[in-house]
């Protein structure tokens, strides 16, 4: 707004925001879209909206209007190369790679744990490398609001106004309203519930006071680590060795001896559900469109792609033909792939797994994953 | 039958049999079988049951007790190495490569004109490759009696015993017994009738007098060309003219000069049904199975290949996974392929295609091929 040029001290928000690092964790193969997602390849390396860019690309580029250069990424050892490729802006002091995955929080608390020795007022929002968010506007929106609340000295998360009664995603209980400048919408989370039935996500839904848990937060990384330190004394005090370590040539050799002992718990019990029993956890509540593109059905949702006749096709360079077919085709090969007569399928042609279900099944592709295992086919798992 | 030893004279069929040769016209793409089967390497090369042979193969083996090595085959030249490979007890002079398609009248034509040079009182019996038929006992019973109606004067067909009203076949009417030694159930045939609507093909299969054309037949070579003179002289001189080279140096130059200039005509109207007009066609009614392989829906009916839960499984080394799926897989790759939830599905795995349709649309999938080539897509073709 032009009228700020006239203010007598800068915008609230500038020193706040100054404080912001971005957290990318990026985990998680994304079983549920095998064949084209897999442990060498898990779907935050995947263009699967049709969009140009890949899901962790796009999770950079919507932070980096926030936070600038100052973005660290944890990721598993395998994906190092991958990970470069598509983010060449990250320098390796900013690269977490995990030896082993040890669930969210020893990678969050790492992040902090590093953040905080490096600055230790600094505020870390953390965003997974593999949701589909839009508009980026509101996003963006959402989580200043949220660095603000941050610097008032909370635990922020970012809800999501539920669309549908989804007994897929955890909820957050909305509080009393916080009054927070530059952050109106910020409340207070009275609580964290998990997946709920049917008939209680309905409840949820009419009740207008819950929110989906999009599992984004953004904390000042003292307060992080404080109910770190109170709640898992151990896996903080191992994150604590690895970060002083991490800004010293010792960084590996101390990270690769103490990562693969910490123990492996989620952030959510590590430290989100005791804050909020504290009384420390605000939330703000936004309704940008999201999704954590779980299965197949997901991609023809979101994705952007051409379509031919009625079927969806994902992939360049893919050569899809249909005749009175309806459905989906995800295309890693350049072979030509025919559809004749076949409703609401599900194609996926890697070049060594072939995948095909329904738009109805696609939840349960997982099974396929499992069943391979089962039966020892690992090399394309 | 021991009782036989004691007859003063041979059985009758030895010197009938003696004068059969057995020809085997492979040909035709199979455009249903896409991209199984196609320009490259035609139905007639797979083996489509997963009986262990391939059609063309397997067409041999059950002519051979019959014919011993007196086999002619005619095919493309493309498919020279494939064939030898398959046959490769067919000597060079016994292979009739034609450089383009020129249809069946040519073609057995052109069988019929090498015999008869090489030995006029010649019985030939055509037999397509890409026939999948049982038991083969009830076949080799059906040709003999054909090779002795032969004997007789007539050209013998092979006909079917409707099991159901198709549509997809001609029929033929019977007529009155012939009583030949040898063929207890050859009849005249009084005519051959194109493929009859759904109504008409009812009441052939409620009067009994109808039998399918199975497109097998038995016949002098001399009966043949007498009729092919008298209808098609220019094919028939054309022919005469190849045949008279066929066993001298000049083969191949002769072939290739003849052969594109011969007219295109079906042996059905050239010779089958203008014999049958002067009451020289005669019909062995026969009850084996008898199946064209037309498309996916026939490969899933008549193959005994492994099933993996309700998935019938069709090539060497395929990898499938199905949960709660039926259908039809044939595996032309070594690719992991995996059915989800999906019903009656046809899924074809080639290295360079891949096809998916439902076992209700297997006829269609022409459509595909057109389709392809329409786009440009030839090479998969």
């Amino acid at each position: 707004m032009p009228s700020n040029i006239f203010h007598d001290s800068p915008a609230p928000n500038i020193t706040e925001l100054d404080r912001f690092v971005a957290v990318i964790p990026a985990g998680g193969v994304g079983t549920r879209l095998w064949p084209l997602s897999r442990a060498a390849a898990p779907k935050f390396l995947h263009d699967l909206t049709g969009s140009g860019s890949t899901l962790i690309r796009a999770t950079y580029d919507r932070l980096e209007p926030l936070s600038g250069s100052k973005v660290l990424l944890v990721t598993g050892d395998a994906h190092r190369e991958a990970v470069c490729r598509q983010l060449p802006e990250v320098a390796d002091e900013n690269l977490v790679l995990e030896t082993e995955p040890k669930d969210s929080g020893a990678a969050i608390g790492l992040a902090a744990a590093i953040l905080f020795l490096r600055a230790p007022d600094t505020i870390m929002g953390s965003f997974a490398a593999d949701q589909v968010i839009s508009p980026v506007g509101k996003f963006q929106d959402a989580v200043r609001e949220a660095v603000y609340t941050a610097a008032s000295g909370k635990i922020v998360t970012i809800g999501l106004k539920p669309t549908h009664a989804s007994t897929g995603f955890g909820y957050i209980r909305t509080g009393a309203p916080l009054n927070i400048p530059g952050a109106p919408s910020a409340r207070i989370v009275s609580k964290f519930v998990e997946k709920p039935s049917a008939e209680i996500a309905e409840q949820y839904l009419a009740s207008g006071e819950y929110n989906w848990n999009a599992g984004m937060f953004v904390a000042p990384v003292e307060l992080i680590l404080r109910h770190l330190k109170a709640n898992q004394p151990a896996l903080y005090e191992g994150l604590m060795e690895i970060a002083q370590a991490w800004d010293t040539p010792d960084r590996v050799a101390v990270k690769n001896r103490v990562w693969p002992t910490l123990p492996k718990i989620a952030i959510d019990y590590a430290v989100a559900e005791p804050a909020a029993d504290a009384g420390d956890v605000a939330v703000i509540p936004a309704d940008f469109s999201w999704d954590v593109v779980g299965d197949f059905a997901a991609i023809a949702r979101l994705s952007n792609a051409k379509e031919v006749k009625d079927v969806k096709v994902i992939g360049e360079g893919a050569r899809v033909f249909t005749e009175d077919s309806s459905g989906i085709v995800v295309s890693d090969t350049k072979r030509v792939i025919a559809l004749v007569g076949i409703q609401d399928v599900v194609v996926v042609d890697t070049p060594d797994a072939l995948l095909v279900t329904t738009r109805a099944h696609a939840q349960f592709v997982k099974m396929a994953v499992d069943g391979l295992k089962a039966k020892g086919d690992t090399d394309v798992l």
